[in-house]
């Protein structure tokens, strides 16, 4: 059913662009993504798809006459991170197009088929990642996003609006939603799950509740030498204590995941007290109540007396529940095929865990051999990636 | 028996040498502390002193007939750290210099008198701290320190030999020493007891054993949503045991101080696990057996499962015990001018740690009234340096 050659061809083309010595290069609102959506354009013009942007900046690909949906929609993302992998969002798009040619060619699906390429999934240019799901599903400050600005001074507004995105549709973006009766993402996996199991495939179940936390202690600088320790507010100490609950709490609370990756003490001198340290917190967990616990046993042990601690959430998604039918289907598919898919929790951000709080969603996720994403060492085998395919558009046409 | 007058002109003299807007600067080797020893030439001539550069680059200001030696000295440096404060080093070669011109005025000591200003006391620069007192006592591995270079490259061996401070020179350097019979420095204090107590002058009893490490963690980045924490080796979870077991075991250790006085997390990122910490340690003891019982134990809890923790030791100093003789000229000349003088412990490295290991030598703490050094905000009133004038003076003339 499914025709290999095009996935090879379609993702050796999206593979070439961006591709730069250090990794896949296509940075949101800017040349990387726009040469990688000219790309999708084209491509799916190509396939006899009508190409869409929606008010928030999406591109959707979507069957001749069903412009205005209900269509099932499969998709991803085409832009990456700094030095990034050549599968992350690139395999949704690239499986999405060969699916929906298959499921086409079989005689079409239940209802239109659509393929989404969602706009600044990543975010690391603006901070403000799965910016398209957000604004598409009427969750984010539009004003807010728009308004900040990346290290060179460009403001999000003035790069939004050369590609077609104002304040004022962007505001307007969720009048889309109703045309997408369904999303299924294909995503590489971020983590070695599937190569220990081993299994090529997983439905995922859910994506966690996550809230990332950014933390300032400020105590008093003195010298090393001289400050005896009683008399002390050495701002890194309990910065440290905060470190250490999150891991021992994060291993007590089942699935859930605390990690402090970035921390720093001021002055920064050998032989000063820091007078002040900062550290960032991000939690996952399966639901927001296993979260909480991780997370406030954290702040309370950055609490000591004589230093002033303060928490800024900086990012927080309760993630997300997917869809029972979508990944009954999945699996159905899965077995038709003759392909293992077992089910598995995910803990990374997807446009699919936004859309899922909207319709019904679903992920599937293909074996990565390294484990390692957002890096060129990401990875699946191409007997995979065709797999995922053949599942996917076999889940179209049920 | 103190010309005030003097102290005021040779003070504000030295003090105006270096001083920029964020604070003193006479880093070592360069215009700053060239500037500062100029000073100190002209300004020992005009005092009637002969003047004498050390094979370590050390200037003494000696009474006329005694260079051979041996003389009783008095001094400390005039480099400084970047943006210091007036008094660090100034204040013991000041008050040198208008103590041993009032003990000649009032008829000359048991011995002739010197004023010594040692080269480099600081060391930022090559991280070499205490350079001419440690090559002038044969206590420094003359051609590893020679080798260093500082972060633009220059080589401190040349610097040095344009200062006619050689190899060949420095490694003889300790063919001088018996030359100096004794060493008494004046200082301003480094923290806040004087002025707690409050007393204006400190006969310090010993210098603290010291040591500096470094430590690095080597773990497993990792994301920070996939990995589960049942699997991972972060780096930085070890590290913030040490900064926790430094805390914890300098305080139950009387007199015992350690700081982690710098952290770090790579790659940094609030997304991954971090893959591996760096830190400083500095501790600080009343004896090595009592350091060894706090770094031992930190080092200790640095250790985990699955990380390689490696402790590199940058600097060690096994600290001093002063004269008894001298401190109690000191305390006995303290009560003849009614100046309280307490005994404290103190905890910087200074020029006279590394000499009493080698002749009898003291030293005198000035009340700093903010308790901050190396910083523009050090301070100490005209009252109580007098009085520290006059108490060294008299125990020149004891």
């Amino acid at each position: 059913m499914i025709d290999a050659g095009l996935y090879r061809r379609l993702f050796a083309e999206l593979a070439a662009i961006g591709h730069e010595p250090g990794g896949w290069n296509r940075m949101a609102w800017g040349p990387g993504e726009d040469a990688a959506r000219d790309w999708f354009r084209t491509t799916a013009a190509g396939l006899g798809l009508e190409i869409t942007q929606d008010p928030a900046g999406n591109l959707w690909a979507i069957e001749p006459g069903a412009e205005e949906g209900p269509f099932d929609a499969v998709g991803s993302h085409v832009d990456s991170v700094a030095d990034g992998g050549a599968f992350d969002g690139a395999l949704g798009v690239v499986t999405g197009l060969v699916a929906v040619e298959a499921a086409r060619r079989a005689g079409g699906a239940r209802r239109p088929l659509a393929v989404g390429a969602m706009v600044d999934e990543e975010g690391p240019r603006f901070g403000a990642a799965i910016f398209g799901s957000r604004a598409l599903c009427g969750e984010m400050d539009v004003d807010e996003v728009l308004a900040r600005t990346d290290p060179e001074g460009n403001v999000l507004r003035d790069l939004a609006a050369l590609r077609g995105v104002t304040p004022e549709s962007t505001r307007a973006a969720s009048e889309f939603l109703p045309r997408v009766a369904s999303w299924i993402e294909v995503h590489v996996e971020q983590g070695r799950h599937l190569a220990d199991v081993p299994a090529p495939l997983a439905v995922a179940t859910s994506l966690a509740a996550r809230e990332r936390w950014r933390c300032t202690v400020r105590g008093v600088s003195d010298h090393a030498g001289t400050a005896a320790m009683a008399g002390r507010r050495d701002a890194l100490v309990p910065a440290a204590r905060a470190v250490i609950a999150a891991h021992e709490l994060a291993l007590a609370e089942p699935g859930a995941v605390a990690t402090v990756g970035r921390i720093s003490a001021l002055p920064g001198s050998t032989n000063q007290v820091p007078g002040e340290a900062r550290l960032s917190l991000d939690v996952r967990a399966p639901g927001q109540a296993a979260l909480e616990r991780v997370r406030d046993g954290v702040h309370a042990a950055a609490r000591a007396e004589g230093v002033e601690t303060e928490w800024m959430l900086e990012t927080a998604d309760p993630g997300c529940v997917f869809d029972d039918d979508l990944r009954g289907a999945l699996h159905a598919a899965a077995r038709a095929e003759g392909s293992e898919a077992i089910d598995m929790a995910a803990y990374a951000g997807h446009d699919a865990g936004v859309l899922a709080r909207h319709l019904p969603a679903a992920m599937l996720f293909v074996r990565n051999p390294t484990g390692i994403s957002h890096n060129p060492a990401e990875s699946a085998s191409e007997e995979d990636c065709l797999a995922a395919c053949a599942v996917l558009a076999r889940t179209l046409v049920r």
